[in-house]
């Protein structure tokens, strides 16, 4: 069957060119003989993809010297334990905001291993935007403060970053990471799951500031599982178990794709040009309307609704999966929103290009049309 | 380049028929037009990608109603935390066997959270040899038994189960699961890294009894990260958060290749003959021997070294790289023994057929020969 296009929140859309080289090397890679699934994680061969994925990821993030990259497992629900269990050093309580499940989830989390104080939060509004920090409300004496930086079921988006003084920041940044740049030198650790921009599930890239290593090394809690241990993965080159090697080695075909089509700059530029493109119908539809006000929207996920108050709740409902079903037929698929909200999103990372964001809006436009 | 001979301890040779059929796959998984990379794990297409492969793993090993089959992440090594943390239940105290470095491992991880009564040992003798159990240092009172089935760097294998009594087995398979039948009732936990007979490094099988996921449930130590937690990762089939999905697919068809071969009992003859032929080779060779006596022999990682008495440690250990080199050369790769302790180790995993332990004895006779 021909490719689809896939606005899933993930695992979500890959560039074909990965997949086709992936697909090309899948019983041979570089003249070994050998698929890189079957590669012993200590050969000459597998050090390079190692080694060449994390040259990429820093200079794609413009990653200063003073942070190590590093990858694990688990996913993002795993840093959920890993942040508090590394970096509470001394301290026994950390600043959270609340802008989300995962926001939620990271907080229940650290609750089994410290006071968390969470200093703003808009679950009531169900996190339909990012709510503003009451600085008086900050810990000077947190051991970190923790964010999502992108919500990835309510399409919200930090844009623009906490002043916390010289208390670190720790961001969940899964599906926003490689979406456009970043300075890094602003955050103490940021970490991102592979299955939004990097690649497939069970890889998580964390960039971590030297100084939170040492935290990490000195000390940890105890009760810290090893594999959890940042500083030890560090220190082992994130190999001091077997790595999720293919993973890694199709996170590396993304940094390189990324790289050839110019880097963060330039894919900001492009996910700016899709965003607006698909804000713009939505503020001029009369039929949907996007559930983000303007300052906090995400540029990955674009969450949005039916609007038309002439319908009862019920019809506007049936008028969404319509067209969430319609799309699927058209093939466009995964436009449903999450389980937990409803509604329509679609999830435009940055390997669904602008001509898959035309098609998107051209397919809107035309069921708008024909269900007047 | 021509597939090569590799006989990595891990991750190691997979069937070519699985490789294929997954590059066949990449950018169209059974006409969804999505790479299995590119899938919710949510989706209708996903689920039944993971059901099969749960469904055909509880074939291939026969596990009865009563046991639960997860797939997680991290490793061997994260799971050294996850017995402990999720089964000590009121429990301080476990046994474990000592019977390699991994073993080891386990042990260390295992301090962290209770007392290790380590009932058994063969570090003295760099274990070459699995220790007899002296059943008077067993703890009646012990939340469960550990050891490792089979030692990846030594070659050895528990060819006779431990008996203790009440206290449940519970054990690392990674380097023989799935290599034949084993009485899957006679264990409480059975886990496996996939790296050698099941897929991609990355995942983690876990067979666990029910009554255990109970304790799990009732009563795992408050610290312990959710997702290292048996029964959230069974109550969420795998998928409290998002699961490695594409290792899980590869796995599902590595499951569906094993049981077109004709099951464990047919690997079981194949291995057999496999093991057989080769450590015939060794017993009768002039240069080299194997490490291990008879009775603990691994039917998967077969170390050796060079035996000519007439020959200084150097000029053997000469020989050995001469050996791994030339085989390399010819297309028998990764022949090295484990950084640790050096020779010569062949890993003859499933997916290493008949004829590859022929090409290999074949080689290793040449040599024996041409070096004499």
């Amino acid at each position: 069957m021909a490719r689809v296009l896939n606005f899933s929140a993930g695992p979500s859309q890959l560039p074909l060119e990965v997949l086709e080289k992936a697909a090309k090397e899948m019983t041979d890679y570089g003249n070994t003989g050998t698929s890189v699934m079957e590669m012993s994680h200590r050969s000459k061969a597998f050090e390079g993809i190692i080694n060449n994925a994390k040259d990429n990821l820093r200079k794609l993030m413009n990653v200063p010297e003073n942070y190590d990259i590093i990858f694990m497992q688990g996913g993002a629900s795993t840093q959920f334990a890993a942040v508090p269990l590394n970096l509470l050093g001394d301290k026994d309580s950390a600043d959270y905001s609340d802008t989300g499940a995962w926001s939620d989830k990271a907080i229940k989390e650290a609750k089994k291993y410290c006071n968390v104080n969470v200093v703003s939060s808009s679950k009531e509004q169900i996190y339909n935007h990012i709510p503003d920090l009451d600085k008086s409300k900050l810990n000077p004496n947190a051991a970190y403060f923790h964010f999502t930086t992108n919500n990835t079921i309510y399409g919200t988006k930090w844009n623009k970053l906490p002043e916390t003084g010289n208390v670190p920041l720790v961001t969940d940044m899964s599906s926003s990471i490689l979406s456009e740049p970043v300075d890094v030198a602003k955050y103490g650790l940021i970490y991102g799951g592979a299955q939004k921009n990097i690649g497939p599930a069970g890889l998580v890239a964390v960039v971590i500031r030297k100084d939170l290593l040492e935290i990490s090394k000195e000390k940890a809690k105890t009760i810290t599982p090893t594999m959890l241990r940042y500083d030890i993965c560090a220190e082992n080159n994130s190999m001091y178990n077997t790595p999720p090697t293919y993973s890694i080695y199709i996170a590396g075909l993304v940094f390189e794709h990324l790289l050839t089509l110019g880097g963060l700059e330039e894919m900001k530029k492009r996910n700016v040009a899709k965003a607006e493109l698909l804000y713009g119908y939505l503020d001029n539809s009369k039929m949907f309307k996007a559930t983000v006000r303007a300052q906090d929207r995400s540029l990955m996920n674009v969450p949005f609704v039916c609007k038309n108050e002439a319908l009862s709740k019920e019809q506007k409902e049936e008028l969404e999966k319509k067209c969430v079903k319609t799309a699927a037929d058209a093939g466009l698929i995964n436009l449903g929103g999450h389980r937990s909200i409803g509604g329509l999103r679609a999830s435009i990372y940055n390997a669904i290009d602008l001509n898959g964001v035309k098609t998107l809006v051209n397919f809107l436009e035309k069921f708008e049309k024909e269900n007047a």
